[in-house]
């Protein structure tokens, strides 16, 4: 049997049954906005995402308000929200003050970051990636003896807006020194939206052997509208766990105009047409991105958000 | 070995070495926007077109201008071109008027079409589907006498905005409706972007059976943000020629505000990151698109067009 009669005998089967959706954009997504949306917006939205069926949320960063005023208010966000049962509330920490925080606010997980790209880490943190990754060490120490869960993202591992193109050893190399320092979970982020679906296939794969597969996460952006593409190869190589934003909140600070984060909508819309199972219902999600693109006064950035909103509209 | 072993084996191989891009923005794209494009600027867009590298084109549609104004000078459009050596011109021709003006243009191509749904017939055309291919068949006969190439669109393949869903079966009985006129080439078409990965790999498989599938053409529309995944899909299962439309040309009409045809430079992004060869300079694409969008004052519908635009800025 030749490769083509092998792709031709895996269609419609070979995927993973459900799949885990990470919904960002009240933090990643909010994050790379410029527009502040007041604390109760933002707890509004994090309490009917989870009402959708979320179960994974980012819904705070920790970080100096003079770096990012937008995100200033994390603690209100979490003192203000109704803690689901089952749910898990993330929240970027930077460093000690950010973990500090974090704790105080009884966050399950926290996250941590570095970059594939040398160049990136030095134009966006300010700092080698090897002393990025030191200066993360004790807050994922302190992450671990808290009981915390640990996760860490890797950002430039598809390619670099200073640097261009990374290597895939340089993500392989980075997906061990994060296993190294404890992280429970693991993100390939595709930051600039430059990856596609083959070399996405490539990465998660050898990523998957220094790291288990279940616990790898596919952050894709659709700056250059291949994210559902590159999700539909991870799946293919048996990827369980991808970051979505919804109403695709978020741009691309690399590209003036861009998108950014995938769109909830547009990934739920094609998980439920491969029958793979999130356990969170489209249409109330639909309903949200709509609501939340209006709060903010900016255009809906879920293509299947869109559509699905006209047709409501029609009925 | 299990069908996750052969998707991952399948990884990186299995695809088309080289695939055929129609570029239909000149027309299927422009009949779907409202703005009227003076007839300098669709000779100005054919021709640059041409320049890139596309050697497939709609350039023009021979309908009544009662129907569809803004394409009412498509024997000026013809008469004004460059033909460049190599290069099939096609128009649509829903009628035998349509045809004889398409044959005084000296068109190479000629497309028909009609829909998987019988809802979408009547609504979409004023007849049933078996009156629509009746009407067509003088027109496939006399193209055929002429030695034109034939080409028959299939819309609504993978579901319908009036009946819903639509069924295999009902594509396939169509692929074979215009197999027996004749038809050298047909294109199964998500008139409304709602067709998923899986649906697309089922639907073109079983195409296949009837037509040979590299005659078989996929259109896909984005306005559930699939177009690529669904590309990708197709590639899989061999799939070697599909529509685009520079600039992501061409709304949907039966969802304000949604996205239509699949834009040239996010599908010429993707096949020149999976090593497919199409012939098509990416970077010249990305300048027309952005240059029609101006002309028309509408915003540049190719995500990738935009992200490599401001990246030229930048630079």
């Amino acid at each position: 049997m030749n490769q083509q009669e092998r792709w031709r005998q895996g269609t419609d089967s070979g995927l993973p049954k459900r799949v885990h959706i990470v919904e960002v954009g009240p933090r990643d997504g909010l994050q790379a906005e410029s527009t502040f949306i007041p604390t109760d917006t933002k707890i509004e939205l994090v309490n009917r995402l989870v009402g959708a069926g979320v179960r994974r949320i980012e819904a705070a960063s920790f970080v100096s308000p003079k770096w990012i005023p937008q995100m200033a208010d994390g603690a209100q966000v979490m003192a203000g929200i109704d803690r689901a049962a089952g749910v898990s509330y993330a929240a970027l920490t930077p460093n000690m003050r950010g973990l500090e925080a974090a704790i105080e606010s009884k966050v399950d997980e926290v996250v941590i970051f570095g970059a594939a790209s040398e160049a990136f880490s030095i134009r966006n943190i300010n700092c080698s990636v090897a002393e990025s990754l030191e200066r993360f060490a004790p807050v994922a120490r302190i992450a671990k003896e808290t009981g915390l869960q640990l996760r860490a993202s890797i950002s430039c591992s598809f390619g670099c807006p200073y640097q261009g193109p990374v290597s895939v050893d340089a993500v392989v190399d980075m997906v061990r020194r994060f296993r190294d320092l404890g992280c429970d979970e693991i993100d390939i982020a595709d930051t600039i939206g430059v990856g596609t679906a083959h070399q996405v296939q490539r990465v998660v794969e050898a990523a998957s052997r220094e790291f288990p597969l279940a616990s790898l996460a596919g952050h894709f952006h659709d700056t250059y509208g291949q994210a559902l593409a590159n999700i539909f190869g991870a799946l293919q190589v048996g990827m369980t766990t991808f970051h979505a934003s919804v109403g695709g909140l978020g741009g691309c600070p690399y590209a003036k105009g861009a998108t950014g984060n995938v769109a909830t909508e547009d990934l739920l819309y094609l998980l439920d047409g491969l029958g793979v199972e999130t356990g969170i219902d489209l249409d109330a999600v639909v309903s949200i991105g709509d609501w939340v693109s209006q709060q903010m006064g900016r255009e809906n950035g879920a293509r299947s958000g869109k559509a699905l909103m006209a047709r409501k509209v029609l009925n």
